[in-house]
């Protein structure tokens, strides 16, 4: 196994105990809200955003519970987002992570509500001291994160890929999109070492650029897989976007110049690293992931 | 009109302006997300939480900008919750504050991403630096807002009520249940000026316990008013709880058990007051308003 390889494992096991810990056990009469919301969170995923968090972390000497904190925040926030984005009346998605989808393990009013309970935990854990003892990097991490996933932001992206069923964007508007659905979020992610530490504005673009075309890069290699890719190993449904004729960069650019655009984009957002040293490698070796990976 | 009911209208007015100003106008892609946000949000509710911010900053002698702030970001939770609450899947509402509910209007997918993005625009206004000035403070505010409506306060109180349509709660458990779906976020509200101004812990405490015994007296007034009310007068449907065989404060104590339970909550929210001036005169008067409205 690579370092890469065995990193990613390390970061996912140890943000699963970070939110196995903080997350609420289930008990009183809201029971089962508080079991669905582990049920959603806990064991499954990459956790693609926490490595984001911790590696950007790293770069910066920042502490590794302080990026824990936040990677977990980060998650909260990823799986909300799928939750809700599942169910029947956004992309009506049975399964997820390799199991039922919450509303379908639970019901569908419990997954409304478990996505908007990890929506707000996320904020009570970036509010809290220890995400950071500064209360002004506390503050700029909660205004930086409502405003990556905002109307402008991932719930603005989550819209425009809605009306997109109707497989009428053309190229640049499935970029925007993507890049407001899936990039803000890794953006916030990559970027929250360098918040965390105050450094340079210069770093904190370097690493919005990175995660941009590192988005991008795994977006189109999700379309790809959506293709191509094997639903057992992927835990999820696929050939969806095709059977609903919905418009995809491999539907517009066709398999091999998609696959070279997700090759460019891998690049490009290691360069953007430049002005970053060895602490970096491990994020550079995330984008050559990004277009390799087979599930 | 009372001095109670004209300070009612302005403040629903000023933070209605600011709402107006702060939300964004709908345009590019995601128009229709933030076209359904205003609809949502704008034009319709008494605006009591607000009321409630903008008061409590006065006792302190805060600035009613910051205060107006605050009272919009609460409003948005408030707007958010009742989005969600009214999908099919939870109370499946038809009518909300005289119009179509948000998922009517628009379409279910919309209504569910309203909520989400209201939710998030609450955290992004209170970490702006215009929500106040010091970052501790805004620290504090997004700590408080995010704990009182999660999942052991607004949402739980959500999921409790839920599982209340099979009738089976009793009268300590309904209690517990409004005191987190709806007392949580209006505890919030009562206390932020205290908040704001770092004020004492007593005097923190004195809102709390006002804000927790008046969101009760709401409520029961609800629940009287959802029997005898006038669904023109309401801007809602009523006797809807009675047809699903909900518990409520009615079904298990009786209309007048009810009502005298309801004015018994009144006065002893204003007794929580004690301890503040003639400053607190209309948090005082809309206890009584709580309980004698007719809509």
């Amino acid at each position: 196994m690579s370092d890469f390889e065995s990193e990613l494992i390390s970061v996912a096991a140890s943000v699963d105990a970070v939110l196995d810990n903080i997350l609420p056990q289930p008990v009183g009469p809201e029971a089962s809200l508080l079991d669905a919301m582990r049920y959603a969170c806990l064991g499954g995923g990459k956790r693609i955003r926490p490595f984001l968090v911790v590696q950007s972390g790293r770069i910066f000497g920042m502490d590794e519970e302080t990026m824990l904190r936040i990677a977990a925040a980060v998650e909260c926030i990823h799986t909300y987002s799928l939750v809700h984005d599942d169910l029947p009346c956004m992309d009506d998605d049975d399964m997820r992570h390799g199991k039922p989808s919450t509303h379908l393990e639970y019901d569908e009013a419990t997954a409304v509500l478990v996505g908007d309970a990890l929506l707000t935990f996320a904020f009570e854990i970036l509010s809290d001291v220890n995400a950071h003892p500064d209360p002004f990097v506390r503050c700029d991490l909660v205004a930086r994160l409502a405003t990556s996933i905002g109307f402008h932001g991932m719930v603005g992206g989550q819209m425009i890929d809605m009306l997109a069923e109707a497989g009428e964007l053309e190229i640049t508007a499935i970029n925007r999109m993507q890049r407001m659905k899936t990039g803000a979020l890794i953006a916030f992610a990559a970027e929250s070492g360098a918040v965390a530490a105050r450094a340079s504005h210069s770093a904190i673009h370097a690493l919005n650029g990175y995660a941009h075309d590192l988005g991008l890069a795994f977006q189109i290699t999700d379309d790809i897989l959506d293709i191509e890719g094997d639903a057992e190993r992927l835990g999820k449904s696929v050939g969806k976007d095709e059977k609903a004729g919905k418009a995809t960069f491999v539907s517009i650019l066709g398999l091999e110049r998609a696959r070279a655009q997700a090759g460019l984009l891998a690049a490009q957002a290691v360069a953007h690293l430049d002005l970053f040293d060895e602490k970096a490698d491990l994020l550079r070796a995330l984008a050559t992931f990004a277009v390799e990976r087979e599930h």
